[in-house]
């Protein structure tokens, strides 16, 4: 499944490709965890992995979903370059804030556990800050903001990240696409959930204009000696090669100086507060064979000590989206999105109707599950 | 002073307008706090109010400076629409969360004693979140989380604003520019410090082009029936008028929506979280003549609960910043500014030289102390 384009009047409509084969997104998740046990994942954290790949593919993020489970986590997990047994250390603590070290296990159920306790926290002192160090690549970064959100606190969540992103004025990747999330929740609405990458775009949509052979939109990247560049294979080649040329930073050739300081704050944030690797060194100590070191942080505050009662924020956010949607649209929008909007319509169509995965995934999946002993996953119609 | 284009070798070079008075900041500060002292502002708050602005011309940011003090400070507290005696109530408490309410004064002393008490607050609990509501315009953002980097800390802020921004896919001003302000701070280099707001330019941008009659680039407006336009002088003239049209979000034309996301997320913080008015209201607000009812967050993050020394963090800081100095550039490119740079950079040579103001400014400013009986400022060679 793709999400291709805007939908027509309330209803956000789904492409299905003529590739694609419908599974059941309740049996694929199943088949992630056992496949995740297989290779020693403890139960707890194999299901929340798996929990957190599968909800990428059902809003719409199949960059960061099922796909990408062999190649870098199972496979890793085997070769011992992440830990199948790492827990979570407790470093430092304080009533607001806690330092945590993730022992090179998977990155997922780091951060799920990170946000459990900073909410934990944030119930007494009435917000936390919490960073985790010696961690993996944890998936889509708007699920751990989402779990505040779902206790009635605002979350936020970033992560370091491989350099992909020029700085402004620079020739190589020296930033990660470094995402920053946020979420907060609403009454009648959906929550607000933004998760976005600090670039331009996402390396998969320069992915996506190479397989096609289209050239780039001039803002997207830079190529080798800095210089704005249409050529979508060059710069995907280059970023397994050299690292010279690379994307954008958001804002584009107009603004990018501020994506790029979005993308260090996050650096900061998530890396150097955390004691991780920022991002220009997690694919070095990816390379080292112990993990990527890489650094999250997640926060919570809660709505409780803002107010005599939740339902004010919520009614206040309610009343700010429905604002947002009411607004005078330009010729050619059907209606205004939200943040999170999108993710949330695309999840409710999925559940209902099967999620659609590429048939060649679908298939190395299945026969990931044959080489591990794993029951395969059911396809649908 | 303006600061135009790149410096050049080490040292940022500024044009100075020859239209333009130099002055020295020392005097210029006292007396801006005499004049609001004349209108009735305390002694401690005009002189804040006062470090604030100045602090804005000598960084660069001549937009929020002293040049505004007669029309958005002056007038509004002579009329009772922001109130002299303002003081900053604490509405609600915890460990870790303040809920301010600033009594509709001005808005530079509310965010500065709110930051004052998030710092101290962290420095027991390791962060504070603090909000403020009934507040005003208060200036330049990144202001108050320098605050807290002078302390060992990471500060953020943010506020609400006018609106001037158009969401995606709108054709009329939904959004303040709302500014996302943060730093950190290093040991031999310069703090980090990312003061910017979330629209592609400030409207400033805009006046500059519609008063030089240069059209805008493509990207940065959106006129009446929500198309991209480069008609600046058209943009400007709806501001004041129907509000349709206006700036477009961070990203542009390709990712806009991101910015959205990021100016929904501020006017959440420091609109909804602090049950002040969304920067779609604050305008309306201010028509009430009951003062702007803008919402500040600022939040403070005490190194100290992160590491054994604060020192690991801001030698870590110090490699950060240096890496992305020494990193390959583009041609055309002296060096790579890191956030905070220019500002910096703009302050010292001030500082050393002199505070470039323009001479109707100045003019203005002088004819402003003759009115309140206060002495002129002094005027350099």
């Amino acid at each position: 499944m793709r999400l291709r384009g805007v939908g027509q009047n309330i209803v956000c409509q789904m492409v299905v490709d003529l590739d694609d084969v419908l599974v059941d997104a309740e049996s694929l998740q199943r088949f992630v965890a056992a496949v995740l046990e297989a290779v020693g994942i403890t139960r707890e954290d194999a299901a929340i992995t798996a929990d957190v790949l599968v909800t990428a593919d059902l809003t719409g993020h199949e960059s960061h979903g099922v796909a990408r489970l062999e190649g870098q986590y199972v496979r890793p997990v085997q070769t011992g370059q992440i830990r199948a047994g790492g827990g979570l250390v407790t470093v430092r603590e304080t009533a607001a804030t806690l330092v945590l070290d993730a022992d090179n296990g998977l990155g997922h159920p780091a951060a799920k556990h990170a946000m459990d306790r900073c909410i934990a926290k944030a119930r007494d002192a009435g917000t936390c800050v919490a960073v985790v160090r010696r961690s993996n690549h944890y998936g889509i970064a708007g699920y751990y903001p989402m779990m505040a959100a779902a206790q009635d606190m605002i979350g936020v969540c970033c992560t370091t990240a491989g350099a992909l992103v020029v700085p402004t004025g620079g020739r190589t990747m020296l930033l990660g696409t470094n995402p920053l999330a946020f979420a907060a929740p609403a009454r009648r609405n959906r929550p607000f959930m933004l998760d976005m990458a600090t670039s331009v775009v996402p390396i998969g949509k320069v992915e996506v204009k190479a397989r096609r052979n289209t050239p780039l939109p001039l803002g997207w990247a830079v190529d080798g000696t800095g210089q704005p560049t249409t050529d979508a294979a060059e710069v995907l080649e280059r970023t397994f090669g050299d690292m010279t040329g690379g994307l954008v930073p958001l804002g584009g050739l107009e603004a990018g100086h501020k994506g790029f300081g979005l993308a260090a704050m996050v650096d900061i944030l998530s890396g150097v507060l955390a004691g991780a690797q920022v991002s220009l060194h997690v694919r070095e100590a990816m390379g080292s064979g112990h993990g990527a070191g890489v650094g999250h942080l997640v926060a919570a505050i809660d709505i409780a000590a803002f107010f005599d009662s939740v339902d004010e924020f919520k009614d206040a956010m309610d009343t700010y989206i429905d604002e947002l949607h009411a607004a005078p649209r330009a010729p050619g929008t059907d209606r205004i999105r939200v943040a999170g909007e999108p993710e949330f319509e695309a999840k409710e169509h999925h559940l209902r109707t099967g999620l659609p995965l590429h048939a060649g995934v679908a298939a190395s999946l299945q026969k990931l599950g044959q080489e591990l002993q794993v029951p395969p996953f059911v396809l649908l119609g």
